[in-house]
């Protein structure tokens, strides 16, 4: 693909945060931005040049939106791989493309890519029906985590297994679709690696995240992360490796689990811009939204140099009224995302708290 | 007025790059933006939600938009006082007010608004016709400067006077205005302050800006300026006085001339974000167009500490293609307005060059 110049035009898939944010980022670049999603007054669409509003299965606007815009990325990995077939064949370049959506959308796909690249998982096992659960629970100790293969997020589509009674019950609460047992893992904190990758192969790592999860949503984010220096440096060699391995191009985001003895184990990946990087705005030379968006367009990486340290809050429902409060802080970014209703487990928006910057202060 | 919630809708004469990047500073905070502007395919109104395309004598359009929006600021300091006024009476809110416009529109009544004020300007005489030139050329000494009173910006509606001699074509080269005749100021130094100040009448200042000019168009600005300190306390102090006389909500741009002696004489205000006010965006927690949107909303004013020392460079006319550049150097961001075409003059972006950072590298 040639380099996208100042004017061009970026497909974004998806109406949500992440797509405003790609967006904003897109805007400041001179670029021109097309917003495709299913949904209403979206708080992408509000930003953007253009909105198609039309179904992933819509093959007629997913064909005129190709031929519309200079590439196409996307804000969340649940893609079906039908709408990125539709767009190709329309002529569509999409980044990241096929491949990283396919492993990302099944989680036995992606353990067993992550654990070949070099970056290894949790144990786990195969689970097509409930009678595979009282040997793969033998096998992995109990509890362990149930988990559906596809379009889980957010602790949604998870249940936890106590022993071979709970098969059937944790089963049906799951939906009833294929799955994997998970070990429990005994980590003893939660990292993340936020990344990009370059159409020339160049690589840029963030500085690595810890972050704080509440009811399978992340609620908080710290940088610098409280590990030791060989741990992150694990999680960032990995992270390396798996973004050679996909020829990845935009960025990507993998949590890791930090074990007792120091080590790391991938627990997942997004193959888009990731609620731990949204520090990135407010304390590095160029963000992950912009990152992924310079990627996508074939430039050179922005530079990744954090310059402050930064404790990431997620404004999720109600939170959301804290705005006032958030917004009197000294030190305090506020960023919200325009949606009309704050709903429990809704993410409004978040709070970057910035400390140990070199400051000089205004007269 | 009351504190505008995130949701609200701000309003902004004017679709150029000012009103474009106080729109994604609004779009950040969670608001919408409707951009009222008589272009087609503005900058701002490709990342705004609504556009109304009217002229600004459109008594019709300027109320249906007075009442689409839940406060009107605006990206340019020649607002047609009729413009305002016909927002005021279908029911708008403007921020800053008619009296800052007024005050900046005509350089006779802003530079006696100044001085009274508390910030001392360059000696000038008031110019009717070109028989006024003569006398007012022998009280200020030759060369002195002519200036349209009203419509200036970039250097334009501006010429010498050399001599006597001079009067009848510098009256023409003006366009046979109301005009004032300055005194030529042998500064050092340009330096600007940029300050916003909120309705609850606080004031944020930020770092004092050292600014180059280039054929009359802002080139470059640098922070910190290369001044004494008690030459920029001068300078801040005249612009909180500003901003108190003027009971001023939002942010305002003053340029001062540094005097051999260290003395500040004010050269214009802008009553509106402004060009040498970009970099903190880059540079500090909180920028120049936050603080607009937050002041017009009735927010606290966000944080203008600044973190790292900067040099802002425009890209004006051709120059914007230098972008690969720019977007390859290590402690750059590049912004780029979204302009179709690069005419001679024309500002098409900036780019921020970042030093002196407090800078831990990524992985």
């Amino acid at each position: 693909m040639t380099v996208l110049s100042p004017g061009a035009t970026i497909g974004i898939l998806g109406g949500g945060q992440l797509g405003r944010m790609l967006a904003l980022a897109a805007a400041e670049l001179g670029f021109d931005v097309h917003v495709f999603t299913p949904e209403d007054d979206s708080p992408a669409a509000r930003v953007a040049a253009r909105c198609t509003r039309a179904a992933y299965d819509d093959t007629a606007a997913l064909a005129a939106f190709a031929r519309a815009v200079d590439v196409v990325t996307f804000e969340f990995e649940n893609v079906p791989a039908a709408t990125v077939e539709a767009l190709v064949a329309a002529g569509a370049v999409v980044r990241p493309g096929a491949r990283a959506l396919a492993v990302a959308q099944d989680r036995l796909l992606e353990k067993a890519f992550l654990t070949e690249a070099g970056a290894p998982t949790v144990a786990h096992r195969r689970i097509d029906g409930p009678d595979d659960i009282p040997a793969a629970l033998g096998a992995l100790g109990a509890p362990a985590l149930l988990k559906t293969r596809r379009l889980g997020y957010d602790g949604k589509g998870q249940a936890w297994v106590r022993s071979p009674a709970d098969a059937a019950t944790a089963w049906a609460s799951i939906g009833a679709a294929p799955a994997i047992l998970e070990a429990a893992a005994r980590f003893e904190r939660e990292i993340s690696v936020i990344a990009a990758r370059g159409a020339d192969g160049a690589i840029a790592v963030y500085d690595v995240c810890e972050n704080r999860h509440a009811d399978g949503i992340l609620a908080e984010t710290r940088v610098p992360a409280q590990a030791p220096s060989a741990t992150t440096a694990a999680a960032v060699a990995a992270t390396r490796a798996v973004l050679a391995a996909l020829d990845y191009v935009g960025v990507l985001a993998i949590e890791f689990f930090v074990m007792p003895d120091g080590a790391v184990l991938a627990n997942e990946m997004a193959p888009r811009v990731h609620n731990s990087g949204h520090w990135t705005q407010d304390a590095c030379i160029a963000c992950q939204f912009e990152n992924q968006i310079r990627a996508v367009a074939g430039w050179p990486l922005g530079d990744v140099t954090r310059f402050a340290d930064v404790r990431m809050l997620n404004l999720i429902g109600d939170a959301a009224a804290d705005w006032r409060a958030h917004a009197a802080t000294p030190g305090a970014a506020v960023h919200l995302y325009g949606k009309r209703e704050a709903r429990p487990g809704r993410k409004m928006g978040h709070v970057t708290l910035l400390s140990n910057l070199r400051s000089s202060n205004g007269g």
